[in-house]
């Protein structure tokens, strides 16, 4: 016997050795799908942020890519497991620029950042501590690396600096040399993972966009929301009662302001904070016959909640069992890794709301921060941790929310605190509680490289100026929402601005082909609908070197390195949206290489240069790139009905012909991921007679087509070199 | 072969299973010393803090600090590990007040927070990244409570709430009471240590500073430092060369300012950041005699350094085989867990440095920050991690630089960015690059519960009136020191303050004996030189509630419950000081139950109270405990060498009698570790005449006695009841 004991202990302590020091000849990369591969480094966790988004790679869309060659060199890279933790490092390039790791609010270019990946509420502080701190970044050179871990996540996005580096920065000595740096030049991104292994992926180019595509299709491909989601939506004072609901909405109606819908704030509950999700009997009575009153209207009801349970609610002794160890406000934790969690919680949520017709939810405070959340300290009945729970508490509420609506072969669309890698295909928009307009719109940058989508929500506003400003924005995102939560604001609080924040919601309403079809590529494509200027390939730089000799009026290119642009993005296909922040009068903006537009006008902007615009208050500054074409609709009060034909009034701006994918569904139900949607070819060229001339393609057969008459709307009529 | 392994297997997943829980009943605490109770929870790690600090226990202390009771209800103690972690829980009474966790800069009350305790420099927010992030707290029911692990721990300071809470907050309904809270109450300290087991101490009371001498005194005792240490100290400018050095001396020679060390900055170095640790032969062509020079005239050398070798220094081939993996500034990093490292660099540091006669050191940089020490994921040659390393370092370089003066038998005083339990013993004083002056105050009344030192330097200042604050406050501290590494600033700066400023420093040499006793009490007693006013018998409050409906006016108590004491301090045995910062004509000072007595002129302040004091610009407010003894010395410019007899002038203060023990010893060895020191005894008492008389025992034979001619003065003349 203790001869067995002897020899199983050293074929154990064999293994461990191996598993400790992995050499770089013996990793071995799998392609996984069509540019996308995977290692294991390892023994990598069961639970991982895939397996909580229950998501599947779009293998189809995947291949439609097509291949591309492993993007690194492989001995570059080092993977290792030591002392129960995991050691990663990729190379970086001298003039190499990397961006993501999630959500960020203040920088896009990331190297020479140190964070620790961890789902919390934005501190104001980019540290890693955001709603979607995801482990994944993309390279200028055209590739992506994800870890696909629900740990927190140590990153040196090229800030550590190795003894044995191939690229070691200079010795400097800071008595005498003027050139002394405090933070020396790093060639890698290190990551420490707090677990004896991991699954990794590489996802191939050759572009970044490619890369941020790829990644997105492998988690399924990004949402895609029903029509009316892209609507105007109106989040009510907290302790609306159904009768003050019903008065808002016919203040809409009256006043000619679109709605699409609106969101009903902790009141709805008859305890809120931690929650009964039970609807409160004061303030509204009949439920169902209320939201049956609002759908005839045209609108639909979304509600908050966050997922902790009062003691006070009717499921409390049949979900007590499968809830965490600590209490979020004195509010049970169901620890939804569990199927009866699950069940008795999405159970009540199916039928006290969503078969009664409530058409999505807020879920808030599934992110932080620490003095409200769960503990690290707190066990599951699962055996998870309270740290992979909090990782990955965003992505469970998200799908497993979803799936109640898809139960019903019934889209939703609606608002998360937090959220993960592998969920690009949830529909929810993240938000939060911080109010920096300026912060809102670098969220909105970076939302593209990590698959998240983010509101610049409109709360309250100091001034009319600052509200229309916020308005605007709002508009120009994945989710057009004013949160009154609070503040009871309405759109026409500032009665002076009044008609240009509808004019601004009518615009929401008339693009709704274009944002339609942006999404429909999000979905199919894995394109991000909102985005940074540094996905686009006409913004890009070649060297980093010559930023530091170029003079940045020549060469504004020099300018989007040096000084991180975070204040404008793209949006859908030709879309750049440049806005102004409260006390601006005028603004630069960066035009990358190709012809740009008026959005307005149609007059030629630029091209590759840094332009200054005066666009007074109530415009937005927007550029369409060369050929580019916008499809609008008539300004509607609601989305159109699955059945409802819509006239179309489509854009053409530049000199070059243009080319267009319109997206057509019946925009509510999931019959699309059936085949039951069609793509409409958009072609508009230049006659021999020097007129412009647009055509359509016929509707599918079979398919489902939502178009009316269509009418031409060339927007550049003087077309120059 | 298969059945035996399936043993086997079984065997170990028992054993795992009983690792995982640690049910109370089978805790076994052990009493280590006195006092002193001890448990292993799970596998401890080899490596922990008082293993870097090498510290052995003073049993003969402890024991004459007597038995104590355990002073928990072990029952109310969960201790356990799972998956891989430890999780830790310590009951909280309902009024209990918490104190601790190191250096912190805000904050004195820890009860409701949450921090991951981790070496850094103070980044303007107390979440546990400090210089000194001491896994233990004492409690205001008079015990402390110490974690042994050199990890990062995640502390829950009274903030996590758990579902089977014996002492559950109510539940609250947000939508209408106004009663509800963010933060509901919790019952319990709670940490996770990231580590398979931890060793853990209880140390008993019965009161607050009990716990607090019984950690120090576990830890060794606290250090006492040479005399010379308690003088004036000057950094000079970082680039000054050993003739701008003697010059510096004879202007305070010159114009009468006592200057006891001069430190010298980076440019002493060849090279710096990263450090060759030898002599600049342009401005230190001959170091030896320069050194000597100096000594001669009295003051003493303390050389700056960080600890990363560059590789242009002499040792670097020797060394680098025993550096972690990454660098800092391109520096190696030695691995100073590993005695080759060790005897390679201590090597260096004696035969340039200390054997030619340099005082001590400044070791900077051990602490953080992120951006620029070695990252997480760096590895080290004797395996231990770099989350360990970084957690001890600042343990490691000052046990080992002291081991240096020890091997001579001379005791050294120097500066360091970082320490953490288990340093009560080592010589060195906290110093940061923070300069608001506040936060240097609480911090140094957050010190004495950490058995750690700290400076609030002075640098520079932009009025005279700052100046003279800053320089009232370090004179009240444990380093006099002014710091013009960059400023090149003298005491003497601010001309309208100059006579002021020499009066303070002239006053810190007058109290030298005080000073001096005050850290021999440190040293025998384990009683902090500088500590909160909460560790003041006088200052507690016996019930938090009492607190609540109180009228602070009339219970300043309740104050310094409500709102943090964090801007007055006690200062050795007797004195409270109270400074005041720029801008500030009076303030207020709370004085503890008891009289209390104006430093200055001896009369009576006030007896549990609130008082507001308007004390001038050239006057720290500083109080005296009724019966207290201040023993003073001439106003020499440099401390006394060890076989000079001084003159004392005691004075006593208030209406009760004083008793008091001075302590004599050579003041520069390490002799009375052998017993070559002595304990006077003064005592002073009411004659029937109505007269005080003051008396002074015998010095002892053959022990050393540095006691000239003694006067008294009677501070308070006007006696009142």
């Amino acid at each position: 016997m203790k001869q067995t004991i002897y020899k199983l202990v050293s074929w154990t302590l064999l293994v461990s050795c191996l598993t400790v020091t992995l050499p770089s000849q013996a990793q071995s990369w799998t392609e996984t799908a069509p540019g996308v591969w995977k290692i294991s480094v390892g023994k990598p966790e069961a639970y991982n942020l895939l397996i909580a988004a229950e998501s599947s790679p779009d293998l189809a869309a995947l291949t439609r890519l097509g291949t591309t060659a492993f993007p690194l060199d492989k001995s570059d890279i080092s993977l290792r497991v030591e002392g129960g933790k995991t050691y990663l490092r990729f190379p970086l390039d001298r003039t190499e620029q990397i961006f993501g790791f999630g959500l960020n609010f203040q920088t896009v270019h990331q190297r020479g950042r140190i964070m620790q990946l961890h789902v919390d509420h934005y501190g104001t502080k980019d540290d890693g501590r955001t709603h979607a701190p995801l482990p994944f970044y993309v390279s200028s050179k055209g590739y992506g690396v994800f870890v696909n871990s629900a740990r927190y996540i140590n990153v040196y996005a090229g800030s550590a600096v190795r003894k044995d580096s191939k690229n070691p920065p200079e010795v400097q000595d800071r008595n005498t040399d003027k050139n002394w740096s405090a933070r020396p030049y790093s060639d890698a991104v290190e990551m420490l993972v707090p677990a004896e292994g991991v699954e990794l992926y590489v996802f191939g180019g050759p572009t970044t966009m490619d890369a941020v595509r790829r990644f997105n299709l492998f988690n399924g491909g990004g949402c895609l929301p029903p029509r009316w989601g892209l609507g105007f939506t109106q989040r009510v004072n907290r302790l609306f009662s159904a009768a003050d609901v019903e008065k808002e909405a016919q203040a809409f109606e009256d006043k000619k302001y679109p709605l699409d819908f609106i969101g009903l704030e902790p009141g709805w509950q008859s305890k809120s904070y931690p929650c009964t999700f039970e609807w409160d009997k004061t303030r509204f009575p009949q439920p169902e016959a209320f939201i049956k009153t609002m759908l005839n209207k045209g609108v639909r009801m979304n509600l908050w909640t966050n997922l902790f349970v009062s003691p006070e609610a009717s499921i409390y002794p049949k979900i007590a069992p499968f809830t965490g160890s600590h209490t979020v406000w004195v509010g049970a934790v169901p620890d939804l890794t569990m199927p009866q969690a699950r069940e008795i919680l999405w159970g009540k949520f199916a039928s006290d709301h969503v078969n009664i017709g409530v058409g999505g939810y807020k879920i808030d405070e599934v992110d932080g921060y620490d003095y409200y959340l769960w503990p690290d300290v707190a066990t599951f009945p699962s055996g998870r941790s309270a740290e992979q729970m909090r990782q990955t508490y965003g992505l469970l509420v998200q799908k497993q929310s979803t799936d109640l609506f898809r139960k019903r072969n019934q889209r939703t669309y609606g608002l998360v605190r937090a959220s993960n890698a592998g969920g690009s295909s949830l529909p929810y928009v993240i938000y939060n509680d911080n109010y920096s307009h300026e912060d809102f719109i670098t969220a909105l940058v970076n939302s593209g490289f990590a698959g998240v989508l983010w509101t610049p929500e409109v709360r309250a506003s100091k001034t009319s100026e600052e509200w229309l400003r916020r308005f605007q924005t709002v508009c120009f995102s994945p989710m057009a929402m004013i949160n009154a939560w609070s503040s009871s604001t309405k759109p026409w609080s500032f009665p002076d601005v009044a008609e240009q924040v509808k004019a601004m919601a009518q615009l929401r309403m008339q693009m709704m082909p274009y944002w339609y079809t942006a999404f429909a590529n999000y979905h199919f494509d894995g394109t991000p609908p909102f985005r940074a200027m540094n996905l686009e390939a006409g913004f890009q730089v070649a060297d980093r070197k010559e930023v530091l000799t170029a003079s940045l009026e020549e060469n504004p290119y020099a300018e989007a390195v040096r000084k991180e642009v975070k204040d404008q993005y793209m949006a859908g296909e030709y879309l750049l949206v440049a806005p102004l922040f409260t006390g601006q009068k005028s603004r630069t903006v960066i035009l990358p290489k190709g012809k740009w537009y008026d959005f307005y006008t149609g007059q030629f902007a630029g091209d590759g240069e840094l332009i200054t615009v005066t666009p007074g208050l109530d415009k937005i500054p927007v550029f369409v790139k060369d050929g580019g074409i916008i499809p609008m609709m008539p300004s509607l009060l609601h989305a159109p009905k699955p059945d409802q034909k819509v006239d179309l009034d489509i854009r053409h701006y530049g000199e070059k012909p243009g080319q267009y994918k319109l997206y057509d569904d019946d925009g509510e139900t999931f019959n699309y991921e059936k085949g039951q949607y069609s793509w409409r070819t958009i072609n508009v060229e230049k006659q021999k007679s020097g007129q412009w001339k647009g055509t359509i393609s016929k509707p599918e057969q079979g398919k489902p087509n939502t178009v009316g008459n269509v009418t031409w709307r060339f927007m550049t009529t003087n077309v120059s070199k």
